[in-house]
């Protein structure tokens, strides 16, 4: 999506994928395939780009640095990214700042969560590995010290974090050049199922201007005080006293703001575009009253084929956004955007493509 | 560009180029370089592919009939296809289906031309050869039988027409499927200079709603009756008498439907990948009140980046579209789409980035 978005910009992608198979190894002109881990392959790999970036957190912090070290530029860089790729950076940096996030620390073993749940609000508490997890992975709720055991099999750090009473979650979308520019997105609200990001509706409904405003501010003085360069995406607890606390980042282009490809003057993946290459940021204002996107996991049937012819002839307004990958069920294979001014119509027109696609809509 | 909008659909291309240097070269991940006019060439290249479809007019007819021969869908067909690669065949048709069209015939020397002349309106006339014209190449407007030679010389046949007395240029964009799913994107007026388009305005102002549907409906007709599938481009005279001539016709898309990727629900690109692969089509009506799309030509300078940055840092909203070419004095290099709900605004904004890129605006 964001080679796409690149096309119109004049921008080429020399593109580095584990597998032939990888969304992106797709549709890019110029692939290389090997293993991000490997420091070798991709020293080998940025010689000749001018700027590197990632659509995933996961590449080591050190190759990152040492990329630098040969004068590759990379954005965002390692200084900042380390706050997307490990949990427990992230939260000391935030308290640092004086952002707000959900009480937490890092805990040592079962009787210490035991110990963090009783400092504050007991059980149940949220546990998560301070490093690799996403979509729900290396995340737990657990409501009692003898639960709480199979986080720390992994022998990496474990944060204990408050489990928020939240009325939704929201989620405030930046993107900040190199020099400083940075633009706002309206702040969405975000719906999960089992973890994973099923709905975003854009602007988040209902949403106190003011409110609104503090989280985009928030966002905004994250980006800056971290030093990101290109996409952040924060994802946020908005609680029943009428706060907002940060649960996640992102520093690349993310779920919950997929919206804007069809619903923002400038999508997310072009804003990040121009970020990453230090071009003037586009405008992100919304194009329409309300826009909305829903995830498509895949479902029962492997061939979706006969589900996507049914549903552009359906509703010739849809924006489907498929990845090319094989359907498994539960796996995320693409999502689709609506928009329009009755939210009501908007949001059924979405859930009702993205369930006929996995099968679990059959009319 | 077709790339781009296919991305998004799960539609992965397979690209026959010239050149390394083509601009979707560039883009697409699976090019195979190679000469469109050699038959063996096209046959190896066609080999696993679903469909083909084309950017340019170009490949010759009796080639097309063969790929259809060994059992490869080819659209639009060469028998549609043959109505654009030569303006004889496609004027005896239109003819046959009473389309309007400017008053012409086939003629033999500079003689003839005379006598044509003499039939109607006198000079001038306008001379076209039949096959491999565009952007005003391959077309010549004489006053007199003696400035009537030049066209001849290439040895291929002479199409006379009359010269319209035509207050603008519209183009009717229409897009078809082979099981006969149609739509209509807005009538445009299309102006040109030197022959070439250089600013599109959608939908074209002031245009009698009357009209506009009979340029529409003609349009559905020819790509009906012609067997069109995908995108046609239908180029319009509109004479001060209020009548509307048929002009030239495209079956790809346009440089007339540009403005349909920023300013239309669904692209002319998006829809012809539709179309082509037998999908349901998208809606095409337009996003804003009204959508500007001027050509960006090269200039004196053969370094446009100060330009781009300065463009995208003066008008954030602007959607710049750049083709990855070489600079060359007057060669078409991208475009710049702007819109909105005033049209003067609209057009200052599409006209300044242009030529700001172009070199010919300097502040």
């Amino acid at each position: 999506m964001t080679h796409e978005a690149g096309i119109p910009l004049g921008i080429r992608f020399k593109l580095l994928s584990d597998t032939p198979q990888d969304s992106a190894a797709q549709v890019v002109h110029d692939v290389v395939i090997g293993d991000y881990r490997d420091l070798e392959t991709l020293r080998a790999f940025a010689r000749g780009c001018d700027v590197i970036t990632f659509d995933h957190e996961h590449v080591p912090t050190e190759h990152l640095r040492a990329l630098e070290a040969d004068g590759i530029p990379v954005r965002p860089g390692p200084d900042a990214l380390v706050h997307a790729q490990d949990k427990g950076v992230m939260r000391a940096k935030l308290d640092a700042i004086g952002v707000p996030c959900p009480r937490h620390r890092i805990v040592s073993d079962p009787a210490d969560v035991a110990a963090f749940a009783a400092e504050g609000e007991g059980f149940p508490v949220v546990l998560k590995t301070v490093r690799g997890g996403y979509d729900g992975k290396g995340v737990w709720v657990v409501r009692s010290a003898e639960e709480a055991a199979e986080p720390f099999r992994a022998g990496v750090p474990v944060l204990a974090e408050e489990k928020v009473d939240f009325v939704r979650e929201l989620a405030a979308n930046v993107v900040r050049s190199p020099h400083g520019q940075a633009v706002a997105y309206p702040v969405v609200e975000s719906r999960q199922v089992d973890g994973v990001c099923d709905t975003v509706i854009a602007p988040a409904p209902d949403l106190d201007a003011e409110l609104a405003l503090r989280a985009e501010e928030l966002a905004l003085t994250i980006a800056k005080e971290l030093g990101v360069v290109g996409h952040l995406a924060v994802e946020l607890f908005q609680t029943r006293d009428g706060r907002v606390l940060v649960n996640e980042l992102a520093m690349r282009p993310h779920n919950s703001g997929h919206w804007s490809q069809d619903g923002a003057i400038t999508s997310q993946f072009a804003n990040h575009v121009r970020a990453v290459l230090d071009l003037p940021l586009g405008d992100p204002r919304p194009r329409a009253r309300w826009t909305v996107m829903v995830n498509v996991l895949g479902g029962d049937f492997p061939d979706m084929y006969p589900a996507y012819l049914h549903c552009m002839a359906r509703d010739p307004q849809l924006k489907i956004h498929m990845y090319g990958k094989d359907v498994k069920p539960g796996r995320k294979v693409g999502h689709v955007n609506t928009y329009g001014d009755d939210l009501d119509d908007v949001l059924e027109r979405a859930r009702h493509a993205a369930g006929y696609l996995r099968g679990t809509i059959t009319e």
